[in-house]
């Protein structure tokens, strides 16, 4: 048997996301470290768990789960009962918390990661620095996808609409990153995106995700 | 009131992933046209339908939804008795499912996606010729994706388990478009993909896509 098993470490931010739905939930899991830097991401047995060799993976008793955003929305399936209510059950709401979880995987994310790789990952693990070229192409797709937020924000308290749901969870690992980065003024000087942003990092469940750092 | 409006137009990849599932689930909707080249996709009406002015966009009465996989996702869930069940209520077949869903949008569709545009819409709509170092990079890309699903369709008879899903039907357009191009070897040289696609691409509502093209 069983109980949730996360493989993977807490720094990576696709774990983060895992994480926080957890935290969101409160569920009960063990946290399975997997040791990147030798290498066991890319063999037996976490290649069983994700033929693509990618951390987070989660077990589930008998039920396999990998790619962090299949991983939050099966946990909000299978435990509807436990937290927010994630998936909203109405369906104007559900159009919509389904429509900015798309936003996030297809528009925002795209930018904001490769933005994260030049300007933290880059120089921390790779010995590089960031391309001046490369961050200013980035911060111009990212700010185009951004004054859609702002727009949408401003008439709207969550993604979803009046509630938090997994359309903002999804979110919260990148906009920790990038407030961490002078990047951050995309975030700062957007009013409604940052009230958006302030307000969803404050929740508890991130705290809990910002301890195991 | 009513009844289901798809805003768009067939030849777009994205546009046949939602009339796809509208077809499987036999539903009856209205197909409102999008002038392109005309650009009406990047003014009002259309984009307060989508902010970021990219077709399909799909209304359901007073609900609204853009970005095809959550499309067809809304679908799935706002009429669950319509058609097959291709979002599975057995815990471990929703498991795979999911992932088998955010692989595609993952891992499959950038080197797809970029493929078809170097291989098909470069030449027909830019007047440009395919790059073949750049064809060569994204095949060498797709190649490893597929290389994983070879394995993972050795043991299942579809994407998410035995019964055909959402997971496999986000991918038929992408499949479809791939096959008309000389990157079509990655499938056909792969016998579990390319049983899988046959068996897909079979589907009388894929048919029924066809028939708009």
């Amino acid at each position: 048997m069983a109980g949730l098993k996360l493989y993977g470490v807490a720094l990576s931010p696709n774990v983060m996301r895992v994480l926080l739905c957890l935290y969101e939930k409160g569920l009960d899991f063990e946290l399975v470290p997997v040791d990147l830097r030798a290498g066991e991401h890319k063999q037996e047995p976490f290649i069983s768990l994700n033929p693509f060799g990618q951390v987070p993976a989660l077990e589930d008793g008998d039920v396999k789960v990998f790619e962090s955003r299949a991983i939050t929305e099966y946990l909000c399936h299978a435990y509807p009962e436990k937290g927010p209510e994630l998936v909203p059950s109405d369906k104007k709401a559900l159009a919509s918390m389904l429509t900015w979880k798309e936003v996030e995987s297809g528009q925002y994310n795209d930018p904001a990661s490769k933005l994260a790789f030049e300007l933290i990952y880059k120089p921390m693990f790779f010995g590089g620095t960031p391309d001046e070229a490369v961050v200013a192409d980035l911060e111009a797709k990212l700010a185009k996808v951004l004054d859609v937020y702002e727009a949408h924000l401003s008439k709207s308290k969550y993604l979803g609409g009046d509630e938090y749901s997994l359309a903002d969870l999804n979110h919260l690992p990148g906009l920790h990153i990038l407030l961490g980065t002078p990047s951050k003024k995309l975030i700062e000087s957007r009013p409604h995106v940052s009230k958006w942003c302030t307000d969803v990092l404050a929740r508890p469940a991130w705290a809990k995700v910002v301890a195991l750092l």
